[in-house]
Formats: structure tokens, sequence, C-alpha cells
């Protein structure tokens, strides 16, 4: 997302000003184009004075509500950490994410009872991202420090995942630290007809007895 | 759009509370679901304090300095409406709209110079919207008392379209007032073969010489 506090206007529509600002401000949102936009725009003209206050304080408070936790990188409240601070937790297991949303993707396969590392995003030359920008280096030494047993890394199937996934296992290299990565495969309920090469090759490589 | 302040939270997830309110509030945008809305949310996450706050700002300001105009329903600023105020509009003509979208649609096609009356939507029996809730009798009104010669009606090509459309033709019987009701057919750019049968039979009862 780029970095700038005024949100350039970029259409040559005929808008008022204060709804142009709007639709450009808007634009920044994930997914979103100038169509899209413009209809969410016209749309929040016709919310009430008292949803529209709502919205905007939800939007201005709610991260400075939830700053990360500085161990995990999870959201915390004033309360501490909402994963770190949970007993019940096997905080010798832990699992690395390059997303803070990926974190709730996790908990909610209800198979995972460790601790998060959530990176910040995935090592990239292009874009500049180094070892030490994506918080590696922060990784290493809560393993070396905490007595992690096992790292589980959940990172995308991409070529950036796969090369931050090989970084950290070269990182830790001689450690006493189980790594695993997730498992390559085909999804669930899908047709082979319609998995591509790249899956089936990893699918049949990573064959178990059944 | 479910009227009241506080958006409902209807997630099941664990999300922490200020997050699942963001996201609830996201999920009355127009089109966006569950995924959407938390996927908007995730990302306001990351956005710069300034952002947010400048968002918030347009969000609750844009409607406060657009309102709409007494007299045609178009958005109106400071200095009065954006479109009345226009002296190079030729006031016999008026189009006929149930949104305030639409009209920034017909204005850039760049065909039409005359003045617009916004309707508040559309007749609806089921929704409970009448003449006068959509404000077919200020339309009414609007022609009797200013001199209206010429009247586009450019709503939807709908059921409920259709009802308004044949609503406002039988309120000015009588009128010494040209209506005429937008083309129906083929849209541009479209074969045959995939265009539907209601369509293709109004563009073949409509056709023109050539």
């Amino acid at each position: 997302m780029q970095k700038g506090v005024k949100f350039c206007i970029i259409f040559g529509m005929n808008y008022p000003k204060p709804l142009l600002q709007l639709i450009s401000a808007l634009r920044f949102l994930p997914g979103v184009g100038g169509r899209t936009a413009e209809r969410y725009a016209f749309n929040l003209l016709g919310w009430d004075e008292a949803q529209l206050t709502e919205l905007a304080r939800l939007i201005t408070t709610c991260k400075k509500g939830l700053p990360l936790c500085e161990t995990c990188g999870c959201l915390s409240d004033q309360e501490g950490c909402l994963i770190c601070k949970d007993a019940g937790r096997d905080q010798t297991k832990l699992c690395v994410l390059s997303s803070l949303k990926d974190v709730y993707a996790i908990e909610q396969t209800g198979q995972f009872q460790g601790v998060y590392h959530v990176l910040k995003g995935l090592l990239s030359p292009l874009a500049g991202r180094t070892l030490q920008d994506v918080g590696v280096d922060l990784l290493i030494k809560r393993v070396e420090e905490n007595g992690i047993k096992e790292i589980i890394i959940a990172l995308d199937s991409t070529v950036e995942g796969d090369v931050t996934s090989l970084h950290i296992k070269r990182e830790l290299a001689g450690k006493d630290v189980t790594i695993s990565r997730l498992a390559f495969g085909l999804p669930m309920g899908s047709s082979l007809e319609y998995v591509d090469g790249g899956t089936l090759a990893l699918a049949l490589s990573g064959r178990r007895s059944f």
C-alpha cells in the first residue's frame, strides 16, 4: 500500500471533491478498484449519520486498541497478548506465519495448541525485504532463549514462502529443534482433472502409506 | 441496509472484540460478505495512523458536505446544486433516475444537456414503497410548475423500473409533455449467441430502419 496521508485523486469523473476523496481513499482497500470504490462511496452516502460516525470511530480506534504482541506478533489487548497469556498452550511448539490473518486460519482448524510467531512478511529481494526486515532474527532468538522444541513453518506455498522457509531451516541448522512445513498436496474436494501439474507432482512425492 | 447505530456482531471466529466490530461494520458495504470484510479489516490494521484518521474523516464529513438538492435530488455543495446552478443546461428537459449514481452514468455519456430528477428508489409493493415514498408526486409537481417539455425516463429495466415508468406515464397523461424511455436492445459488443431471449425480443420489436 502506498504511504502518504492524503489519498491522491485519480478519477476523471465529474464527482464533487469530497466524494472523489472518499472514493480515492476506499481504493486503498485490498482488491478494490475504481468501480467498487464508487459503489461503496455512493452506498455510504445513504447511511445514517450515526452509522457513519460509528464506522469512522471503529476505523480509527481498532488498530490503537489492538497493538501487536512484542513476543509473537499476534494481536494483543489491554490484558496482554491473546495467545501468549493462554496458559493452556504448549509454549515449546511454535507455528511460524507471515501474516496476522493466518493465525486465525490456523486457530479455526482447532488442530494446533502451541504458540505463534508472526513474521513481518516474506523474504523478497525484489521488494528489498531481508531476514532482518521480516524478523527472522527475532524468531531465531526466541527459539534459542525459550527452549522451543518444535517449529511448524506455515508459510505460503509461493516462491517467496519457499525461500523464507529454507532460510529459517538454514538459520536453525544444528539446533535441537524439530522443523516441519505444512504438507503440499490436493486441496480437499478437488478433482484430479483440475489440479495443476505442480501440485500433483508435490502430492505424488509426498504420498503417504494408506 | 439495516438501521441501527451499533453494528451487530455475527461471527463465531475468535477475533478480539474491536476487530469483530470493525468487520461487522464493513459488512454493511454493498456486496461485502464475511470473508471480504475480514480481509478489509486486517488490511486496515496495516494502514498508517494518519491514513486511518483521514479515511474516518472522509467517511463522516462526505455526506454532510454534500446535501441533496431539494429540487432535483442531485448532490449539492455550499454553492448549491451542481446541476441546477449550471446555466448551460436546458431546464425544459428532464431525465428521471432512481439513484444518485445514475446521474454520473448519464453525465459520462455526454449526450444529455438537460436537468435531472432523482427519485428515492423504485415503486415496490413488497418493500412498501408507494408513489409518495419514491417522490413521484414531487416530480409531477415539478413538471407542472416549471414548464418541462420533455421527460426521459432512465429507470432500470426491471419489473420495478417498468412499474414506476408506467405510473409516471399515467400520472402525466393529458399534459403537454413528451415522454420517452431509454431504448432496450443488445448491449454494445454483445454476441447474439449470449443474449437472453427477453432482451432479443425487445431488440426485435424495437428495431430501427437502417
